[in-house]
């Protein structure tokens, strides 16, 4: 199941970036599993990867490729992640660039590679040559929901978010596609997501753009703690809306700065919503901090302790296992005695303790519903952190279970 | 289930130890809840309580009266944890040391409560009032198995251990008990273990003996990451062996200490054992790292990971996701090239890939079995760390989803 989440509808294309997908074979089934993201010239283009130390090999040469040149095109399939794949897959993915610059008339190198799925399994290239042709003579720039459909791996909903904006009388859009459900605890990225948008803005603003944002919506969401090695994050900028490049921080800049931190928390909540097993989605603030790292260190303590997930699925008010996860959260220091922790609108904990006005009753309405916000007052300071994550049932463990089967 | 434990038996008892155990009514279902650990005058004691915040009411009370005085009782109740209480908890705490101090002719300040069972419900301090004066009645030093069960919460077998040795041609014993089978993660101690020895041993030798095997014990174990807010450990030397009292590191007192840690070794393991939904008893050895801290970190982190404990519920070589655990490991270097994975016996990855002679057949063989082991060599430097664990079953999730029903 999934926790209110839809089908997309109706995502604005954005000038300059068409899109096709295919079935090459690699997922077994026969499903979708190949997309291409065609870039026109003059774009930019900013990305974070993983900060797993065992990066894929598509990672490191994207983050290469990036490196070197404009790209031209992403090249991205699911059903394998060429991940712990050694010099071979190394090999395999600079392999799979150049079967796609051949079929599209660019530079191997002005192809980034993304790969999600199984990992540590050979990549199969084959299956690129063979299909890359046909899928590329498909690129249109209504293909955003097919592409979004293509990266899916255990998700059971594509995921994508869409904004128009109007800078100097001039609508700009910006549209974005991500997935993932399980391994998800991004660090500074999270597994696949694309975001273009017609604006024309300059390299470094770009890149800032994409970290402040990254920060408040990918990096601040958890399904089960566990880091993939393939989390990747695409921003670009296309620059044909024809709105003049944006070069300093002026009032278009900040309109643009808030739709993508709207789309980008909108995909990361979705991955949140579609999570393996999922029947909960939960908010977890944590409100005056004495530092920000504190506040967040506390949110994802609690969103990753099986017993608080365990709780949560069964609609269970065990507030104890909060206070429980709260006070074994690495931090430099902890209050107890200051500390006040709300279900809802439901005070359960006022000074370390069990709050005088607090019933079972109160706490069970508030469990009971599909959206949960648990609110942790530090009383510290006066940072603030908020990270999304989903209970822990027993389709979690069956998904997991029988993942490769 | 169980993974390869049995029922304790004939547990040599220890010469100046008496125990008792009754059902006070503490836990709804009539099973036994109360315990009474009487030390004979002239005793040394040592104790480690949890690193958690939280500290439960008994646990503070513990500590105080611990520095203050040579404890002649420890009184343990299951069915409640008394944590998350506030000012009534603490007070609730002092009543039942008041209680059991009248039921026994002793101080109250040399009692030591423990409480283990649900947090943020208030403790049952009648069931104390009425139970005592009849368990106290009972006390022998033949009861340690059902001290040993009158502590269990979920867990499904009594957890004991008994050691004999010869010092000096003199027997001296050392037998210990345990609980726990979730919220499993001890900082310092876990939930509940005593341990007594009628050796005589010098406070500062004690204390440095017990916190030498907790670190190998129960400080190597978790379940689900959660420490506890209850969890405490005493070892008590009641000096009634005949033996002199050991005032030096000599062979007497390195005898006591591989016992200890065999006996601490064993009956953290029996938690793993047992742990809430287990199938699999895993062993994770990390050798040949810069640290002990970083070999215990990527331990931990791996014993942790969400898919990497529900590809061992499903008997899957799954070992991408070992992997991935590795490199998410918060340490400071880790050359992902050199390292090298097995399961079991079997080589998984050599040179931070697959290993070129591993075979899907060969991963399966060691993962069907109940018992495994993951070595992970890091070829880094010489510091060694093993950490126990268990798998995550639908019956993890069942358990925990219906704890308070």
């Amino acid at each position: 199941m999934t926790v209110n989440l839809k089908e997309p509808e109706l995502l604005s294309p954005v000038k300059g970036i068409r899109l096709a997908a295919g079935a090459s074979g690699i997922k077994k089934n026969g499903a979708t599993d190949l997309v291409v993201i065609e870039i026109a010239d003059g774009a930019n283009c900013s990305a974070v990867f993983t900060q797993n130390r065992f990066r894929a090999a598509p990672v490191l040469i994207s983050e290469i490729h990036l490196a070197k040149t404009s790209p031209r095109l992403l090249l991205i399939n699911s059903g394998n992640a060429n991940a712990g794949t050694g010099e071979d897959g190394h090999n395999n993915a600079i392999r799979t660039c150049q079967l796609a610059a051949a079929a599209s008339a660019c530079n191997y190198d002005e192809v980034l590679p993304f790969s999600t799925g199984v990992i540590g399994e050979a990549l199969p290239v084959d299956c690129f040559e063979e299909a890359l042709p046909n899928i590329v003579n498909t690129l249109d720039e209504d293909n955003w929901l097919l592409a979004a459909r293509g990266i899916m791996t255990t998700d059971t909903i594509a995921k994508a978010s869409t904004r128009s904006i109007t800078v100097d009388g001039t609508v700009v859009t910006v549209t974005g596609i991500a997935k993932g459900s399980g391994m998800i605890k991004p660090n500074m990225a999270t597994m696949l997501a694309y975001i273009a948008t017609d604006a024309s803005i300059q390299s470094d603003l770009l890149d800032e753009s994409l970290k402040a944002a990254v920060e408040s919506s990918f990096n601040s969401i958890t399904v089960d703690g566990d880091t993939s090695t393939n989390d990747s994050c695409v921003l670009i900028a296309t620059g044909q809306s024809g709105v003049p490049e944006i070069t300093t921080k002026n009032e278009g800049y900040q309109l643009f700065c808030e739709a993508l931190q709207e789309i980008m928390q909108e995909l990361a909540q979705a991955i949140v919503r579609d999570a393996e097993g999922v029947t909960k989605f939960v908010e977890i603030n944590v409100n005056n901090a004495s530092s920000y790292d504190d506040a967040k260190t506390v949110a994802y303590t609690v969103a990753h302790s099986p017993l608080v997930k365990t709780a949560l699925f069964a609609s269970d008010p065990n507030w104890g296992r909060i206070l429980a996860a709260v006070g074994r959260a690495e931090i430099s220091q902890l209050d107890v005695d200051a500390l006040s922790i709300y279900l809802g609108d439901v005070c359960i904990v006022q000074n370390g303790g069990r709050a005088a006005t607090y019933t079972e009753a109160d706490g069970q309405r508030v469990m009971s519903e599909e959206e949960i916000t648990i609110t942790i007052d530090m009383s510290a300071g006066y940072e603030q952190a908020t990270v999304w994550t989903s209970d822990l049932s027993y389709d979690y463990v069956k998904i997991n279970a029988e993942y490769r089967t």
